[in-house]
């Protein structure tokens, strides 16, 4: 019988191998292609967190991330002409993912003894790494560089998270603050379109 | 005195290398990105799976890689002119390759103990993720995302190595048997030019 | 009190740092991305340094690092305008930071047991890979392998290092001959425009 936990864990890493494949799918990917590159996205950001933090990756030690990527390509090959009118839900879904996966991050560091602000990057990785290797493999500058907050919200969550822990909030609480926070700081930006400010380079220093 | 999978194992290291070199050459690389690209391509997914495997990298262990890489580059420069003529004779050396550190990797990950997906897995980067590295260093889309079946046919020869070992066949039998189907998917799949189906999303979802 | 080491091991962090923002800025990120790319260049190389030789990533054991590339970011946004006519003081910068963090990684790799090649190589991946990964997440062709001489200052010095180990001249004298060899092979390179031969492949092969 899955935990509540278990259930978001497993819509967050649907949510986020949806995103790879149908990134994947707008490059002419062939199914194995897509299916790699949206299993690159759901647990590449805990792999590296794993491998930091010197423990086994999670996919190896449990197959549900296989089938849950598994389930994401049939979805997209099955329903593909119709993803583009659920693109609220597919936002809501990545959301819900990229919190739970912060709050995952944060709390495994934090178990093993590491320091907040390893914490708090540890969550970050966790949410936002994933999305960074999909856009590295198809070959584009990652988009959460440039676009709207998205793995700010994930080190505005983790240090809610870390104040709760600091405060003697038990798991849960800790939890449901830091993945709310997350949660909450992603949609609002997304919905009044707040962005960080951007440098302003000389145009031409890249081509040096 | 090397043994036969030793030596068949130079030969991989080899062929890899030189694939790697020959697409750093035309990117324009001087002889040490050459170098680099090569051993990348040679020693990458292997590094990614004892990495995973919490391992020490199989090349840290052994110079001959280095070695191997180094002869790669000197065959590049010397006969460069003449490798155009010899596709075949590279096209069969890689496919030797892939085979062979397929089976080497799925061997490793069933002796530590574990299940026959992450078996299969670990089989599949130790083949097929150097290619990728490869790739994204000299900024390319990786090819094995698109092109006729590569790294399906290292999940197809894992699952056979798998069943040998399931049904109690001794470790010559399982390499064999695993090394065999992954070279003929391979071939077959070039000579008849077999692609998986590619996914047909919206042409500008990509540009979002 | 920090050592003279640390001292310098901050001023290369920083000059690090500062080069990925720079790179950062070109390229439109955000406050956040630049933040990012800054560390990923101060640290990346160290910590694919630690995670193959299974030690914990330097920077998860000691913030400065974090505090460093924030100093740097804050002084990029300051400054920003006037980077430019400050070119010369950051190369040395920069050649700083590359010699000291190839005697950080060689003699790591040294007393960790592991042999004079490994030792070389752990040497490059410190002072050099960092530049990569940046290079690979602003989507462009890693630079280093096509300018002048860079990651080869890296091997040079990791030599002289580990000839002085094997000499047995104490570790001060190592990394201080070490040190100064990637300093004045980096300075000489520039100051005379020394490259490496670059392969001459058939142009069209990167098309295939």
């Amino acid at each position: 019988m899955p935990t509540f936990v278990q259930i978001l864990d497993f819509i967050g890493t649907f949510a986020f191998a949806v995103s790879g494949i149908r990134l994947a799918s707008a490059k002419r990917f062939d199914w194995f292609g897509a299916y790699v590159c949206g299993f690159a996205v759901a647990v590449g950001g805990g792999t590296i967190r794993d491998v930091l933090l010197d423990v086994t990756p999670a996919w190896m030690t449990n197959p549900v991330y296989l089938v849950c990527t598994g389930l994401a390509l049939l979805w997209v090959i099955v329903f593909g002409r119709h993803i583009v009118h659920m693109n609220n839900t597919l936002f809501t879904f990545d959301a819900i993912g990229l919190a739970l996966f912060t709050v995952v991050g944060c709390g495994k560091a934090l178990d093993l003894g590491h320091p907040f602000w390893v914490a708090i990057i540890m969550g970050s990785l966790t949410g936002a790494a994933g999305g960074v290797i999909r856009d590295v493999l198809i070959n584009e500058t990652p988009l959460i560089f440039r676009k709207e907050i998205y793995a700010m919200a994930c080190v505005v969550g983790g240090t809610a998270y870390w104040a709760c822990w600091e405060l003697g909030a038990n798991g849960v609480v800790c939890q449901a603050v830091g993945g709310a926070t997350v949660f909450v700081v992603r949609v609002l930006a997304v919905r009044f379109n707040i962005c960080l400010p951007t440098l302003s380079g000389p145009e031409d220093e890249g081509k040096k």
